[in-house]
């Protein structure tokens, strides 16, 4: 399987579409999921083009777990969670849906079982203060 | 949180219980899943005591997830996948069930949805003959 570089999450990437983005470094970026499964659902990719796990370098994964963690803590504190689902996707008969590498970070809350992906969009308020409860998290 | 080192993924590593190993170094363990949710999930622990990922050292992390994605790899080949999903759970909230940092690499089948878990035991012979196949692909 081959990396196509029109996936939405290169195309956030090189800008040609925005994003509500909580964290960026040299190698990373996270942004929050706008088809939300809980309240802060985020997501964390890699710059450097995969298609999943399967293909990616093992260095970048090194490099980008860290960040993965130190977000899921961050969302857990923004959103006063009561535990963090992370998920990652291989191929689409695992789930996945854009073939550029990313981790899923779920903040979890006593008995509110995950939403299902419908397909339906979270208002932009709503994803864009969310981004601000993790930034000014992440600044603590 | 702290961590209890009676929890059974603990009790594993000091050989007080047996499991299904497919792979150990100095610093992991990846084991065959005893309830799996498709045919050859299995799970990926580093040896050092840890919560789950919000209370882990981060260099664990880094040191543990090119682990996770060799094995997502061989079990890929080894059951002839057509995809993986990789699950990290943190806190009960979020469907953690052993208070020992773990990884699920969970190969996935076209048109087969995840089984629950039920708490049903997979047959042993089944976890061994499984365990032998994702060995062999680590030799390849």
């Amino acid at each position: 399987m081959s990396y196509d570089d029109n996936n939405i999450f290169a195309k956030i990437l090189r800008g040609e579409i925005p994003c509500h983005r909580v964290y960026e470094d040299a190698d990373t970026l996270a942004f929050m999921d706008v088809m939300p499964q809980s309240n802060g659902h985020l997501l964390v990719i890699p710059k450097i083009p995969s298609r999943n796990v399967l293909d990616a370098d093992p260095a970048v994964l090194s490099k980008l777990i860290p960040i993965v963690q130190k977000l899921a803590k961050a969302a857990q504190d923004a959103f006063e969670a009561d535990g963090i689902t992370i998920t990652q996707f291989n191929e689409a008969a695992a789930g996945q849906t854009v073939f550029h590498l990313h981790f899923h970070i779920i903040p979890r809350y006593e008995a509110q079982p995950l939403k299902p992906h419908t397909g339906k969009m979270e208002d932009g308020e709503i994803l864009a203060a969310n981004a601000e409860k993790i930034i000014g998290e992440l600044g603590n």
